[in-house]
């Protein structure tokens, strides 16, 4: 099955979402560096990087004599991608990157991940760590690791979790101890870490939040620092091996071309470390870095979700089966109403994820010059991170169907997409921590106002749609589906100093209302656009956000009323008792 | 992890669903015989079956020599089964079964699936070949099959599915010829072929679609025979070998433990079969079997979700993380208000889908005695296969969710649960086909009486509430939620006749709305008993069906405006279209 970049359906997203953010480029928005840098991205994500998808599930990522070997294929595919400049698409010029926008690199993270999304995870890892240095590196820091960080010459990983420090980052145990040189050493045991160990870089640097001796307990005494693998020598290059190893890999669902290893510190005395930032202000840090990686987390969901239907799609077109109701015997499947129904589903929630995705890249691009574009990212994070993944594996599920008995069958290639997908709702904070993040952190933003900015936006779409003689049909569903988000809004506001567990206990459903809602005001405003530009598109792009607004947006209401009036039993204390 | 089948929750489901259906039986609800009946298979199935379960996943079926070898332990653990007499439990005293009440063997496919999906498999599949030789064979081939397929001592199977037929069960192209001696000639392959081959047994009894030469084309030229593995000797014993042999086995995504097999029938001349029923009216034979099958694989559902959903609540009270609403820090995850909202869809959407399987045995325990409790079993059926196996993948996948980062680790078991689960809604009908099932043929059932007294009866369960104090509050929800199954069943009704593409296209969300109104309804039943009645656990269970009500019935308007109102753009001819 080959994968293809869905390039029209990408620029037409990143131009809608960079107009409704203000967030226009010196670049243009269609300009040829643009559309050049998309079909390139495109080319080589499907020539290079979707063969070894497969291989990658088969092969997986192996451990033998303390080192990782990726799949075959790999380590050329990954320099070929470093060498074309791919990695530092979006870092700054100073340290050899391009500058180019987040919009930009958001649309292309979604392509190296819908060709294959374990190949895709390193990468993400890399920018955040490229995103963190920059910020709170130390000039010497930055100096020694930055260049080749951007280059792709080395990559970047998080070390976070311990067994007992999962989303409870506090609670880590791994120390941290000043030698006296200005450096640290540090000892412990971390898992899950994806990428701690590979063949595709000859250095990996690591960053790695520990506890010094005197650090006050929890997340307010964690220190982040970097520790390379091998330490580099007096021209930058790989020199000492560091007391930094990979100890085992874990044996997972899915993305098994990604290495997940559990990383050891100190096994020889101690790993050397470099401190990150202020000394017991690491979260801050790591924060930088997380927020960046959950917006590609999210980016991996379309990404998933789009290659599912793609393939699915395909199917659909082959497979004949039965009558359909124009009485052609037999039919493709494509023709029958039920599937249609399952591949708008895919489609139509892949699109949607994917503007608000693009939405957050946005944002982010306008932080230079706008204020209130922080808060705007910050706010809209979460929703891209836990909806665009629940979506995936939703959409991966649905992919399976489509195909029948077939797609249970693990040549197909349809289940591994599922497999593939059922992390992306986990790492980068599990989704239920991402709801929470909104409902407590980012409703609040200046005062509340951030995300009443954000529904005045949607809302001035909703209105020109009643405005369009050709797209009013489209109106009802969605003005029903942000009264009801604006009124869980304001009621989360309400709840969450007076009843912060209820607030608590709507988040989940909140998020998803949010997300249902936004997305389908996106997908409006690309059929008044498409309508109006009379683009050769519009009737399907205003077919799909019918559907979507006739069949998705129309469950906010009852989402709605699960995050309030649904949050009450949640927390019965009579529920879910230990009976044995 | 241990499974433990919740007999509580089971004898309490049995009991609310046979009172409801007017199913008491001979035995008593509360009987001795019920009662030691389940806690003798609760035992058999957590003690023997269960630990073949990640056995069965690692290991799978592996085929050598042209024979199928099952996994370790599994061939013992199935002797001592069929030894205990639990192949026979509902089959006819007439042939050595115990002739006991569908719902008491409703719960006990429940309990042997939910300890092994893999391994409750093959029983499903001779239980639905008793089922169809019972009412369709002669008396010669029931005398010389029956015996041992009600002892278990063979196993049966259901051939259908070609390369070219899979849904579209019309479009088989095996050939059956007549011999002469009154024994056919069969020549095809089949796959997909469930237990088609394995060495539980010394016998395999193969029932096999096939065409007729003179055969008119389509469903109505399918003829169903019957293939034994060895054709039965003078003495009834396994004689000579007969032409029907795996070719191969599939590789899936999960239930590996169950073979999965491509069977070539006549490689050495044809193999020989004995005609069931009537020449051409195969499928009729077929459907007796698939009913109950569907049935079955609906309890499939629910066993695999039970399953889930204990892994999940026992990971949830060892795990700790973080800081609980009261302070307790680190506090296990099970008093953060967003994983008790995971584990609480879990349990109450397992719930409600036994409820529905339950109703559907009990309509069949009727069908002797009630003349339209045949209809009730039959509009049942698709709603109790689509919903419940829908539910099972939903839940399995929140079962990894709750579990973190341990949820994506193979050794942890969660995610075998999903990968499991996944077949469900795709084998014996897919969920889209059950949907059409109930739109198209269950709903004009008796004239549309057979939907509207179901919906009366349900509709008396809310009145029962609205006049009970302790459980007026559930009412509003549930009232709102048959509003709309109301609506929409009249719709359907109207639609079918005259827009029958459009009545398709809502098909899928029609049977959600179906399922998850049923299903508040029963919980709610449940609740309103356990308070009449003091049950001990009633404050919980009225805090389940509140629960629902609250957070999963809410979403009845949203789906009924999707089968009603969403149809149109699902046949909208501008989507979907062939772009390249």
């Amino acid at each position: 099955m080959t994968f293809r970049p869905p390039l029209d359906d990408m620029l037409f997203c990143l131009r809608q979402t960079r107009a409704l953010a203000g967030a226009q480029h010196a670049d243009g928005d269609d300009s040829d560096i643009t559309q050049a840098v998309l079909a390139e991205a495109a080319r080589f994500a499907q020539e290079v990087i979707a063969p070894l998808n497969r291989v990658g599930d088969i092969h997986g990522a192996t451990l033998a004599n303390g080192a990782v070997t990726t799949p075959p294929g790999w380590r050329d595919a990954y320099r070929a991608w470093t060498e074309a400049g791919w990695n530092g698409l979006a870092a700054p010029e100073a340290w050899g990157g391009q500058g180019l926008p987040h919009t930009l690199n958001a649309a292309c993270i979604e392509m190296w991940n819908g060709a294959s999304l374990a190949f895709g995870l390193a990468p993400i890892l890399t920018m955040g760590a490229i995103e963190a240095l920059t910020a709170h590196g130390s000039d010497v820091l930055k100096q020694a690791y930055l260049p080749k960080l951007v280059s792709g010459a080395w990559t970047g990983t998080m070390l976070l979790t311990e067994p007992q420090a999962g989303s409870d980052v506090g609670a880590l145990r791994t120390r941290a101890e000043r030698v006296g040189d200005g450096s640290y050493r540090l000892t412990g045991q971390k898992i899950f870490i994806t990428y701690g160990d590979h063949d595709l870089t000859d250095n990996i640097v690591h960053l790695v939040l520990a506890r010094l001796p005197d650090a006050p307990p929890g997340t307010r005494g964690i220190s982040l620092f970097l520790v390379p693998k091998f330490l580099p020598d007096a021209d930058g290059r790989p020199g000492a091996r560091n007391d930094i190893h990979v100890h085992s890999l874990e044996h997972k669902l899915g993305i098994h071309g990604s290495p997940t290893c559990t990383m050891v510190l100190g096994d020889n005395g101690g790993a050397t470390g470099f401190l990150i930032g202020k000394e017991h202000r690491g979260m801050a840090c790591m924060f930088t870095m997380m927020n960046q990686a959950r917006l590609a987390v999210g980016l991996q969901g379309v990404a998933i979700a789009e290659r599912a239907t793609q393939q699915a799609l395909a199917f659909a077109r082959e497979r004949k089966q039965g009558r359909a109701p124009d009485g052609t015997m037999p039919s493709p499947i494509i023709a029958h109403p039920d599937v249609r129904r399952m591949l708008l589903t895919m489609q139509a929630f892949t699109r949607a994820a994917r503007a608000i995705c693009y939405a957050t890249a946005a944002a982010l691009d306008r932080t230079t010059t706008d204020p209130d574009a922080d808060a705007l990212a910050s706010l809209l994070t979460p929703v891209a991170k836990a909806f665009a993944t629940d979506i995936g594996v939703e959409v991966a599920s649905l992919g399976i169907q489509v195909h029948g008995g077939m797609g249970f069958i693990e040549e197909t290639g349809a289940a591994q997409h599922l497999r593939d997908a059922r992390i992306l709702p986990i790492y980068e904070g599990t989704n239920g921590i991402q709801a929470i993040d909104l409902v407590t952190r980012k409703l609040p933003l200046n005062d509340g106002t951030a995300v009443v900015a954000y529904l005045d936006m949607l809302d001035g779409i909703v209105a020109s749609l009643k405005a369009d003689t050709a797209l009013a049909a489209l109106a009802p569903p969605l003005t029903e589906a942000m009264t009801a988000l604006r009124q869980a809004t304001e009621q989360m506001a309400r709840r969450l100093p007076n009843d912060p567990s209820a607030a608590l206990a709507g988040a989940t459903p909140y998020l998803r209302l949010f997300g249902i809602t936004a997305g389908g005001c996106y997908l409006a405003h690309e059929a008044l656009t498409a309508s109006r530009e009379a683009d050769t598109r519009a009737a399907e792009r205003i077919g799909l956000a019918t559907f979507y607004a006739y069949n998705i947006a129309v469950q906010a209401d009852g989402l709605g009323q699960a995050a309030l009036d649904g949050a009450a039993s949640v927390n019965d204390p009579h529920l879910l008792p230990r009976t044995e």
